[in-house]
């Protein structure tokens, strides 16, 4: 029968085996005394299985409080693997079983979900992402071999429609790809959504007619489930390509159920991801939470940047980066949604790093601000990224193109 | 105009001051630079308000990782308010402005949300628990003055339906008000739902028909939403009463779909939990989540239990049971589901401290393991709980009568 195996970092004051053995147990058969009708063959069948251990440091201090009357903690990377037939192809079940009540248990001092391996038969289940990174390029038509180039509207909330339907129009005007709502930006008492979506959308039609370009705008459609269908139909009659939604906020079953209906590119923003990964050893990684959502069906997903101005670390950027196109059942990519304090000074470190184009490359104040307006400042991020693909350094880049040049002065400081 | 006011504990290397100013610019109109637009009526309208600020202490490492090239943190209470306006009743655009990007801030190397307070207006528009704990109580017939009293069947998977009703059927003969499925259990490949389904409760209806009395059967619904509510339909066919659901694995919009359908009491399990809460210093805290299931409407929610065993304290399953009961809106009570490792010598510290019967009290194999049977568990149970209400010891409770006794003898050594 097929399995799932699933990879954790741990801490624990026990036995490596001890503590392994108690995780399997609690997430396949256990309880805290035997009961009748355990057998020796359900267990073969249904239980957890230890798969691998694998020692790494010792450390005096526990990590999260838990069993902490030791000296010592020991740490390792430890994979659990399960039947699939204890949830067959049902995912929330799949998540309580990976992501549930292990995390209550007393002797962890440590426990982080890495990453999880599925069977080749789950994409017969689940379609993944309809357009994926490369389709959702396509349908912005962005020529191959640079990023999709957006920003975010800014001030988060606040403005009317029209005042946002007037500032899409200067970065159409300025050449952009993409451009978002903020994740705080659904339906506020001064812009109702469909008539942003209305005014917008007319903006982004408007200049397609003229231009044969058409913009993605991803609209925030969070809410509950009216309307999230409701919110996702309005962009449909507007002619919109994408629907933007907080994917931890309205949760797995609302967002695939939205995702299934396939007509719109689906933007997944990860707020409140510091809450599930902050912490070094508590939570989840982004491999195992991109391959969740991956199986939702979205196709764009924010990773932060390089040199953010968040606390995320450039490793766990690159990492979550390679993660949205690394292989995963017969599925498509997932684009990078690359923002956080991101003007083009960081595109030469990403590429160096990641090697790929395939990228929603996301800038704000590095667009609007930009010293000779907000067209200056997508020419500037499409000369950095042109740079860094042709191997120059930054400051061969800023030598040869006079916005990129303006840019590494104003926000070149920054980081 | 009306405002909602969230309540954080913090920790900072900077002038708390200052680091409750970043959180409320982040979670209303910030950027990392200004921009055209910004004007000052719009911030007045929409920025979030630092309300309050009470320093608590000052410690010399940082709790999670952030700016931390300081010596000493100082930690703190925060409350930070927003005018309804910026979100109106969207709840998942309310999570993400409550617990959304604030959680990247590197200003911080501790955040967590303690609880909110939301204007009257929101139950207008949200009708939180149908049943709520007293109701839940009333569709299992439990009478006053003492809690419900259930068990969970284990093991958690691999038992066909077959099994399972027969279980059902023992301790029904127990006389038990509840019955759940694990939350592993959703649908195995050797139980299928509506099997499981139909022949518990044709166990649980043939015992009603002879006695009056209908047992709970919580069954797990979990999955994505056709399955969701498909298996709430095949619960209402054969008459059940209420419906489980991983609430964490499923999430906000799709059990506020599923609750809406207002016929069964939602049991919402937690797993995952401690994910969000183990951190002292990262997540969110019980009055806060319970607060927002409340508002999707699940009737019963789990809290852990006094000296259980996994790694949460007494001290936070106690404010946990409190919050179900806390007023909020005009709300009916949640049913804490009081559970892991208890065998009926919680009973007494639990009356105690909560000073309260309308709990779903869970023992698994305090019941099941009983050394006179399932039958002797349940009564074990009511006798523990009949003790602590009418003011009597543990001790004096075991000398009275004979199965508790039998449960001290094998359980007491546990906890």
């Amino acid at each position: 029968m097929e399995r799932i195996t699933a990879h954790y970092l741990i801490e624990t004051p026990y036995k490596l085996e001890d503590a392994a053995a108690v995780l399997a147990g609690e997430q396949s058969s256990g309880t805290f005394v035997s009961v009748p009708g355990e057998t020796e063959e359900l267990k073969a069948r249904f239980a957890a299985k230890v798969e691998n251990i694998e020692e790494l440091e010792t450390v005096s201090n526990p990590s999260i409080p838990g069993d902490s009357n030791s000296s010592s903690y020991k740490r390792a990377r430890v994979s659990v693997s399960w039947s699939i037939e204890n949830f067959q192809y049902n995912i929330p079940a799949l998540i309580s079983t990976l992501q549930g009540n292990l995390y209550e248990l007393r002797q962890f001092t440590g426990l982080k979900l890495d990453d999880f391996d599925l069977p080749l038969s789950y994409s017969e289940k689940f379609r993944g992402p309809v357009f994926g990174g490369k389709g959702t390029k396509g349908l912005a038509g962005v020529e191959e071999g640079r990023p999709m180039i957006g920003t975010i509207i800014k001030p988060s909330v606040g403005m009317t429609p029209e005042n946002t339907a007037e500032i899409v129009k200067e970065l159409l005007k300025a050449g952009i790809d993409f451009i978002k709502d903020d994740e705080l930006m659904a339906s506020t008492a001064n812009s109702p959504f469909e008539k942003r979506v209305s005014l917008i959308m007319k903006e982004i039609n408007k200049y397609q007619d003229r231009t044969g370009k058409k913009a993605m705008y991803a609209f925030n459609i969070s809410g509950d489930l009216d309307t999230l269908r409701s919110n996702y139909e309005s962009i449909l009659k507007h002619d919109g390509s994408c629907a933007m939604i907080s994917i931890n906020s309205v949760g797995w079953a609302g967002v695939k159920a939205i995702a299934d209906l396939g007509e719109l590119s689906i933007h997944a923003h990860r707020n409140g991801w510091g809450m599930l990964n902050r912490h070094p050893l508590l939570g989840i990684n982004f491999p195992a939470y991109a391959k969740l959502w991956r199986l939702a069906g979205v196709d764009q997903l924010h990773v932060n940047g390089i040199r953010n101005k968040f606390w995320e670390s450039d490793e766990s950027v690159i990492r979550s980066i390679k993660s949205c196109s690394a292989e995963f059942l017969d599925y498509k990519d997932l684009l990078p949604v690359v923002s956080s304090g991101q003007w083009g000074g960081q595109a030469f470190d990403t590429y160096k790093f990641t090697g790929t184009t395939d990228l929603l490359y996301m800038a704000g104040g590095g667009i609007m601000a930009h010293p000779s307006g907000p067209g200056a400042g997508v020419r500037a991020l499409k000369q950095a990224w042109e740079g860094a693909v042709s191997g120059k350094t930054l400051e061969e880049t800023a030598k040869k193109y006079k916005e990129f040049a303006e840019s590494v002065q104003k926000f070149g400081n920054k980081n």
